[in-house]
């Protein structure tokens, strides 16, 4: 899909938790909690707060009133997305619930900027969350449990970002986004819930390789082609898999889940993952490339592993989903042009 | 939101399971299950059969080709939609998972609409489910517990139902939509999960009285105002909140989960619920009123009860969420006009 006019991408804002706030982003988040809880008495009640702070800080940023944000889309990784029901509610603003585990960032971005594109809601808000304690409980197992991790497990983000699409120009845009190639379910047949990179890897090179394909672009024509978090693991996968379809990403590949870690002393295995992981680090960093002129248009691809602990439980696979956003520099902005 | 050219609904499918089918609306739906594993091995992937043959029956009786529908808008009740992430990968299209508990309906309809609507594709397909043992499972108890229900309690339906919108008109249309009202998440603090009617209520109230607000509308210019599965309960409960609110349904109202079973002989308590109900119910029931032309056009919200093991277990409440659609009656369509 491509828009005729881009859906401007006016303002951000990401919270993120201690240990991410550790990381070598550490200091471009907007917010770094000191205690993972954030206040609250659950792990999914803090996640809630990361959506809700999320969407603060945000409204905060834009100076945008709430009353002018026509609809919220947003999502998370837990049952029946209750960080984002119990977050959001207070907003009292007309929401649609997505779900597309880590990929919602780029979900809820896509239909957010459909939205705007269509000429029915002049501003959108789009925030996704995860927290690490509550997806652990969620999928894996308890903290409490005190299992050993393997090397192939990502660390799931704690954390949030908040996302303003808008219609119109406005002083401090950020960025713009000029078209989205939805992904499709992608299964290898993979059943390690302890290895998502490689569950996911399948999907995001599909996606990519769709992309080019439909638009008639090569990985040149972006300065970063930009996974969410498969990390270590499924970066080679993912390389592997497109150098196979004849498409080389070397150096222009670049993933959120690892740039939020450093892998030798924060102990995170194959890097971060989560909603959260990819919707912070595209707001406190690839955002920030591009509003300083270093890049100019990069291919947003946040991935996510379809399961749950029923199906895995029941011995099923874990499909992958990949959905793709161009976002660009907005043409004539300021600094370094 | 208002439609300039109204979306067409050009076909749609239902498929159900046998104590459905034995209820008052049996005849009508496209196939009846005559077990309910549908051939599966778990509850979960049964459900996945429900998405998986409502999106080929679709198919099927529109006569469209799967590889003309360009995305597929889906969700389910279960942890992380795995009902539609298994049902839907074979079909190798781009999937928006979507999550609005039992509105998911309204959800997926109304997102796929502004899709079309804003020109980004020609043809995509809404679908949606539930099945009866699975939701219990993933929300209260598993059958095997046998525990007793008491008379608020609504029995999840075992159904899917599948929805093909059109940008263009075509020969067999059902009916087009004109309008949607997405919704807010309402809480009015109610913790009971054995009594989803109550706790949907308010939110069915806000998106009703928001739609003929925004619209200046009446009940009157509505054949019906259809909610999904509010149950004997959760009617009342609507039926109050609106007349406090000075506006009237009485018998103008009508719910899917009471016109699904006959509270008399199926032992169903309160009604039919889940996204399966307000689906199946649409495509055998409500469709069929106006392409006869009894109706001209009725106000379609299904609602959601947002509540989760997780967050239910901890004591958290049940926030509601409706999202109205407007659909009409084909301007000089056949039979009765």
């Amino acid at each position: 899909m491509e828009f005729g006019t881009p859906v401007i991408l006016s303002c951000s804002a990401s919270i993120v938790g201690k240990k991410e706030g550790e990381g070598p982003l550490g200091q471009l988040f907007d917010q770094v909690g000191q205690e993972d809880m954030f206040g609250a008495k659950t792990w999914e009640e803090a996640e809630s707060t990361l959506q809700k702070e999320a969407v603060a800080l945000c409204l905060q940023k834009s100076g945008v009133k709430l009353k002018d944000v026509r609809y919220l889309f947003a999502g998370d990784l837990l049952g029946q997305s209750i960080a984002s029901s119990f977050g959001l509610a207070q907003y009292e603003t007309p929401l649609f619930g997505l779900y597309g585990a880590c990929s919602t960032s780029g979900l809820s971005i896509t239909l957010g900027a459909i939205t705007v594109a269509a000429g029915l809601a002049e501003k959108v808000m789009c925030v996704t969350s995860s927290h690490f304690a509550s997806a652990e409980k969620e999928f894996r197992y308890p903290l409490e449990y005190g299992n050993q991790r393997p090397l192939s497990a990502s660390w799931t983000v704690t954390g949030g970002g908040a996302f303003l699409l808008s219609a119109k120009r406005g002083e401090k845009d950020r960025a713009q986004i000029s078209a989205v190639t939805p992904g499709k379910i992608v299964d290898y047949g993979l059943k390690d819930s302890m290895n998502m990179g490689a569950c996911m890897a399948p999907a995001a090179c599909d996606t990519i390789y769709q992309h080019l394909q439909d638009f008639g672009r090569k990985p040149e024509d972006y300065d970063k082609i930009v996974t969410g978090d498969l990390g270590y693991v499924g970066q080679q996968a993912l390389l592997n898999l497109l150098s196979q379809k004849g498409i080389e990403l070397g150096n222009r590949h670049m993933d959120c889940g690892i740039e939020m870690f450093d892998q030798n002393t924060q102990d995170t295995h194959a890097g971060g993952s989560g909603c959260g992981c990819a919707a912070t680090v595209l707001s406190a960093f690839l955002l920030k490339k591009l509003e300083e002129g270093e890049w100019s248009r990069i291919l947003f691809v946040p991935t996510g592993a379809l399961l749950s602990k029923v199906s895995f439980n029941e011995g099923n696979t874990v499909p992958g989903i990949a959905h793709g956003v161009v976002i660009e520099r907005i043409p004539g902005a300021g600094k370094k042009d």
